[in-house]
């Protein structure tokens, strides 16, 4: 029985540390809606990044697995679980599903136990709840999978859900990391024009044009809200999307966009760190959302973005920046904090 | 003074037979709301063809002017008028935009009266309501600003507001004159797939493939339901948009689209002619709408639209398959009936 095995996993034990390695064990048996998968693929998100530098305060669950977009296939399932089945290829993913939401599984590291939430896949094998699976086809390009849990969902659902971007709006992109490029693509599919990116490292930008921006910033070297001001000329700004938590650019944003303009927030801002703004112009159209997971629906969304993907209508592979071993999954975090990974980066198990 | 002043006009004398061109005279003075317009070009709109042929039942405006999208100058603004002003180059439009809906124009003819609603473009000048009269930039291309009256702005906003079309869903455009062909575009531009044009004529469907379409089907020489699963394989139809008011067509489109799917009525079935539907799938996500000129809002859209174009963002020349004078309405009249004209024909003043 695969259950009472070990396995390799990532490990945060502590708060702004590199991530442990460590040979961690299954619990016994599977619990109601659990479902045992092994990880092929994790994505590395920049939520991650925060919860290891603790922007949300003080960690209560530690020490802990992490990571919440992967490609797997399912070993086992738990009693209870009907939206998969032992052997599907499936991508987890942090937004719901249908299915049951299971308890948390807790590993044994040694004498200690590791805690891990609905869906983690820094590790090669998981116990995830029913509701973070989506079973996709069988010959599912397994590299590409793991962007359906997070990058590709959120930036795209942010564009089409939230901010309801259409042909011939215009739109900035605040922030081009893995998701930040995704909405580049998606608002140049949606042929929204401009398509501005804005970033302070210039491999991230030269991904965004490849990927359909019309114009991109380096925020080091240029002033953006004067320079989006200079792009737009009598063009009003519709809806600008913020990936980076910081509340002048947010406040920024909401200067910039007209008076049906549409703010979305995707990044959030450190605890104690408030946005100001005047109210006024939300009462004559103008709108101030946050962003959850671009509300994608996952049984939905993955296998609709799956299929572009297979017709060649996605540039997904441009967005992949490199693929790592699970061991050295540290050095890939610092290159994305760094900025000198642009895209996003991948652990393979 | 203009007012007083004779003109040419194209009128319905009498239901199903070819207009008569006449020359008319402008009353005296201007109503509150009333904006006298000289008209550059008009385009023609399958909604005239069906009031020409009565589709709605008698006509008790007789004899009466008709046309409902164009471009034209203000010549003179009546008491009130505001947001458009003489000299300003102009969109005529049946939708509804800001300022006053003024009375209809009475014109004289002989010893008769010819009435007119609040817009009409087949005749050399008119009298407009404020509220269906855009101002548009001095510089605007006066062929191209007539679509913007209905056929872009239709078929767009049936896209963008009514189906809510998302990039990766399906769609089937069932009929393919001016409105549909924009719908077709408009769809592509959304990166839809796959985007399905149906007509009976292949002129039609040449033009829906040079927009965008991915496959069209004819419904003479195909079974279209038929050939539309082949297309989906193991897809579900997303959005279904009828532009031919044929129940039969409605009810297939309505049979065609998946749990989620949204069926857009522009199309409508003459009187007394109904849709069959089981309606227990509308409590489950299904969606039976119907588009009041895709809910454009004049103001706001047109101008996006006349921006794009400008950009070279909107394929719109190709459209526009024929110009003709008025004296010649009846004839591209009878080519947009036996299908010999595609796309949109437009009468130059």
């Amino acid at each position: 029985m695969l259950l009472g095995a070990s396995f390799k996993a990532a490990i945060l034990v502590e708060q702004n540390k590199p991530l442990v390695i460590g040979e961690i064990t299954l619990p016994e048996e599977l619990d109601v809606g659990q479902v045992l998968v092994k990880i092929h693929y994790s994505g590395i998100c920049g939520s991650q990044l925060g919860e290891i530098s603790g922007v949300k305060g003080p960690d209560k669950w530690l020490p802990h697995l992490l990571g919440h977009e992967g490609s797997g296939t399912v070993l086992e399932v738990g009693p209870g679980v009907k939206h998969v089945a032992k052997g599907d290829v499936v991508v987890l993913h942090w937004r719901k599903g249908p299915g049951i939401e299971a308890n948390g599984p807790k590993y044994r590291w040694g004498d200690k136990t590791v805690n891990a939430g609905w869906v983690t896949t820094f590790n090669e094998m998981a116990i995830v709840s029913e509701n973070r699976l989506t079973a996709v086809k069988s010959d599912t390009d397994l590299e590409i999978a793991p962007l359906m849990g997070c990058a590709v969902t959120t930036g795209f659902g942010t564009v089409l859900n939230n901010a309801e971007l259409k042909i011939g709006e215009s739109v900035v992109v605040y922030g081009s990391g893995g998701v930040g490029l995704n909405m580049v693509q998606a608002a140049s599919m949606t042929s929204a024009y401009p398509v501005i990116a804005v970033d302070l490292h210039d491999g991230r930008l030269d991904l965004a044009k490849k990927l359909g921006a019309t114009h991109v910033i380096n925020a080091n070297d240029e002033d953006p809200e004067k320079k989006i001001q200079e792009i737009l000329q009598d063009q009003l700004l519709d809806v600008f999307i913020d990936n980076t938590g910081i509340p002048h650019v947010i406040e920024q944003g909401y200067n910039l966009t007209g008076p049906d303009g549409r703010v979305v927030l995707v990044g959030v801002p450190k605890a104690g760190s408030d946005i100001s703004i005047h109210s006024l112009k939300l009462h004559f159209g103008k709108r101030i959302t946050g962003s959850h997971g671009g509300e994608t629906k996952p049984e939905v969304d993955i296998p609709r973005y799956l299929r572009m993907y297979d017709q060649g209508r996605l540039s997904l592979k441009d967005v992949i920046t490199k693929v790592y071993s699970l061991d050295d999954i540290n050095e890939a975090i610092a290159g994305m904090r760094d900025g000198s990974l642009s895209g996003r980066c991948l652990i393979k198990m």
